[in-house]
């Protein structure tokens, strides 16, 4: 749903998505892909240029006569329909099947796909944590607690944490919100964090992912019809899972719009135009911030975050901090500030009624473990009622991954100065952070040297999302294919330079604009030539289009 | 939602739940748990007979005024407020504080809580297969790869898995339906289970154990209103995943019940009174079967499985098969038949049209992997445009946790008979087969000797659902305490004995029928103990309300 009258959102940035998708593949005969289809029916997929095998028919025939499947694109969830999840869109898989057809021998201008849509640190060649692998290595397999070759901290650490599970043992269940002692753990990390303001293990929620945790959330939220039904406002551009999540639920999304010219920043005149305009049409009760940012890597001051609690309190605002990316800070002057750190500050006025849940995860910062799916929630101020409906909620997948909650330990819990592995770990932990602020600086630079590429700093987080200008022959050109004009030049730039980036329609942008998402996670020398090749595609694709 | 007019459901059976642990939470002021309340008010938990400490009031005064939360039970999602989920109920929460209050010294008439109420074979003392164990940790920490101690067709099954993940870590996302070439062992571990019977890696999904797979398939089914909202059938005695996801999703419940007079066996003729009843309500679009049977520990017979088909084609209804238990099968005579298996061998009239979707888990059979949250759904005949949409609905959530792919690979692909790891896994996997097999005996057994409980054989699965006849006094007692009959019977079990069991009325049951589920896990041992407790208490019980 969207609000009428309010900013477009992701509405009607359709591209880059599955929606834009399902629409290419529309039947050659003219027909809409809509209901049954006549057996045989090639399909043209306009985004690949090429014809499709026959699908097998929706409609059936056999002894039990002609008829439709019980479940097809009519019949099935229609809020499913809508979502739209651009960093694993169509783009993906056609980059998916370019690799495919390298390794089948078939000639391309490239000899790899270099894969900047997603930040996932390790595929792009980023090494693990060595204290944080063995210790899980130990937990997986406790023969291992004999053997000489691993420190005793590593030792101590994995012991703590069978302890902690049923029957010692990885392979059980734990509690549905987690391992208590990693609860605790947890706690103790965000008290350290945040200078001491307490934090209590029952308001942590361990979770598959942020993700897992963040759909939880909006899920509790969720409820009335029509003008009562909730909104929940999110930042455009957003990190597409905030409005994916919010149309499975048949929840309105309410944009505000960050501030390009300012750096990405969020100015609070916004968020009230945004609030207003919405409140004529639905019942706005969240309001979700990501900082640092996704996908446009700004990073907030302290000031901002005053004024955003501010503004939520007075507006009555559940506030959902995603700050997955705490760790991920490169700009010289820029500091990360938690939302409950701030909020605590503020005096008992505001920590005593602003209802906040903030999320962390093992995907991002310096370890950027996203296969292990860990990750948690801290709630403050949650009614105790709602707690009890929060755990029973989350009971019914029964726990998380608890090799994914022995990871989070580790990384709430990282070696300490007088214990063996605290050197090495430093090392590695420095080195990887030093290195993405490194790339987050090259990127920014390279990018602005390229005529019709403007490019913000990359103050945090791991992307950052250039504004491209575009010639109106390519814009005509897009229009004709029924493609966002950034889906346009994404996929010509993956299919002439093999390289994968996600269009900015696939996160949202202010009508009239172009960006694409790219992580800044590829190995130094190999993001050199992404930036390059970048460089010599856009001067390329301007020629061809003016 | 119940189909108004059907047999009752889980809609009337609400002890064991959330639900009504909420409603127990009765101010004793005597105004209902609803709305705000004053500030100070103290609870009575008539469950737990104590008093509890005042809860933050929902009404919070400051500088902003007097206000209510954003977020509390009246403003909260209602479909969430109506999910109930017995396995981890108030008898847990009990359980677990029980525990504790053991830690701290304070005295009961037991030394320890034995818990037989959740199917987590490594909570009860089973270990883990070694070679699972050991892949794992080749893959957590390569390093190991050098090392020795390790066989080789651990290191090369390590090796595999390392390869087919992005920069050869368990680090990096995978495809969201699951790394490719386990999707293609699973294909060809259906194969061979399905006596050669193709199956596509394509119709493959992995997911977060099989929970997370159900629950996206009973969204993907959901849709319409009112009279047209899809109804799904689900036996009773059911586990309580399924009424929860309907619940959360505001489908129909169409309940079916199971016969305990025939070894709760299913017949279709009481298929076809539910499906008949619930069309003057809702539309029925799926079917739900759990073979082997949770919490019934029943095997269903081919004869059973082609007529659950046949009626489902012809009343044109999607096959959901909760096949988890696979490996679970005990008794003589009895042998898990796969629905993919039966329905490809009633001819193409059939298997060219019934939709289907069958789940597996490494959570269940010999290897009890709980923890790892691994697991599989292939999808038969499924409109390619709903697998699009599919893909893309599990693809917001990016991936299942990769240690949870990597150990289901192991369990779709174990050691050959050529390989060196050959003859442990055959000796682990036997024995702890064996041993559940024995324990199965043992249980019915024993149960059928304590007057007042009859239990039917336990087929298979893990559990057994044994019918207690409980006094008239006790009945009564429990309805002044706002208490389902067997869930005052198992907290006072719980109590008395520390003997931890989840009541009938948390799974469903025939009115007037009084039941537990009790898991088979125990070490055999502490088994036995269980078991004459429970026939201590029972006998004590009766007598008490004689």
């Amino acid at each position: 749903m969207r609000v009428p009258g309010s900013s477009p959102g992701r509405g009607e940035e359709r591209d880059g998505s599955y929606t834009i998708t399902l629409m290419l593949l529309t039947r050659i005969t003219g027909c809409c892909g809509k209901g049954g289809g006549q057996k045989g029916d090639h399909f043209v997929d306009y985004q690949r240029n090429i014809f499709c095998e026959p699908q097998k028919p929706n409609m059936t025939e056999n002894g039990l006569g002609h008829r439709e499947r019980v479940l097809n694109v009519d019949t099935m969830n229609p809020n499913v329909k809508r979502i739209e999840y651009a960093v694993r869109g169509p783009i993906v898989q056609r980059a998916v099947q370019i690799e495919k057809e390298l390794k089948e021998g078939v000639k391309k201008p490239f000899t790899e796909v270099i894969k900047a849509n997603i930040g996932d640190a390790h595929a792009m060649g980023q090494k693990p944590i060595t204290f944080f692998r063995q210790v899980i290595a130990l937990c997986v397999y406790p023969d291992l607690l004999e053997d000489d070759k691993f420190p005793e901290d590593a030792k101590n650490r994995a012991w703590r944490i069978l302890q902690a599970c049923g029957g010692g043992s990885l392979g059980a269940y734990s509690a549905s919100s987690g391992i208590e002692v990693i609860r605790q753990d947890v706690a103790k990390y965000i008290e350290k964090r945040d200078s001491g303001i307490p934090s209590n293990p029952d308001d942590i929620y361990l979770s598959t992912g942020a993700s897992d945790a963040i759909v939880t959330m909006l899920k509790l939220l969720t409820s009335g019809e029509g003008k009562t039904r909730t909104g929940v406002m999110i930042s455009i551009p957003q990190y597409p899972l905030y409005s994916a999540a919010l149309a499975e639920l048949a929840a309105v999304q309410i944009s505000y719009y960050l501030d390009e010219d300012k750096c990405w920043s969020l100015d609070v005149s916004e968020l009230r135009r945004a609030v207003k305009a919405a409140r004529e049409h639905c019942n706005p009760r969240a309001l979700c911030i990501i900082n640092p940012g996704n996908p446009t890597g700004q990073v907030q001051n302290r000031q901002c975050i005053e004024d955003v609690i501010r503004f939520a309190a007075e507006e009555h605002l559940f506030l959902m901090a995603d700050e997955v990316y705490q760790d991920n800070v490169y700009m010289e002057g820029c500091q990360f500030h938690s939302f409950k750190k701030v909020l605590f500050e503020m005096g008992s006025e505001y920590s005593s009624v602003v209802e906040l849940a903030s999320f962390h995860s093992t995907s991002k910062c310096y370890m950027g473990e996203c296969g292990f799916r860990g990750g948690y929630m801290e709630v403050i101020n949650m009614d105790p009622e709602v707690k009890l409906q929060l755990t029973k909620l989350v009971s019914v997948q029964l726990c998380p991954s608890i090799t994914g909650q022995a990871l989070l330990d580790l990384v709430v819990n990282p070696p300490q100065p007088d214990e063996p592995s605290y050197a090495t770990f430093i090392k590695e932990r420095t080195a990887n952070l030093h290195i993405l602020s490194e790339k987050a600086k090259m990127t920014e630079q390279v990018l602005n040297t390229i005529p019709g590429i403007h490019c913000n700093p990359v103050q945090g987080a791991m992307y950052t999302f250039p504004r491209l200008t575009l010639p109106e022959k390519a814009i005509n050109a897009a229009k004709e294919q029924e493609q966002a004009p950034d889906m346009f030049y994404c996929m010509k730039l993956l299919e002439e330079m093999g390289i994968c980036l996600v269009p900015g329609s696939g996160f949202g942008q202010r009508d009239g604009t172009y960006h694409f998402r790219m992580t800044i996670l590829p190995a130094t020398e190999k993001l050199k030539i992404v930036l390059e090749k970048i460089r010599e595609f856009h001067k390329r694709f301007t020629e061809e289009f003016s």
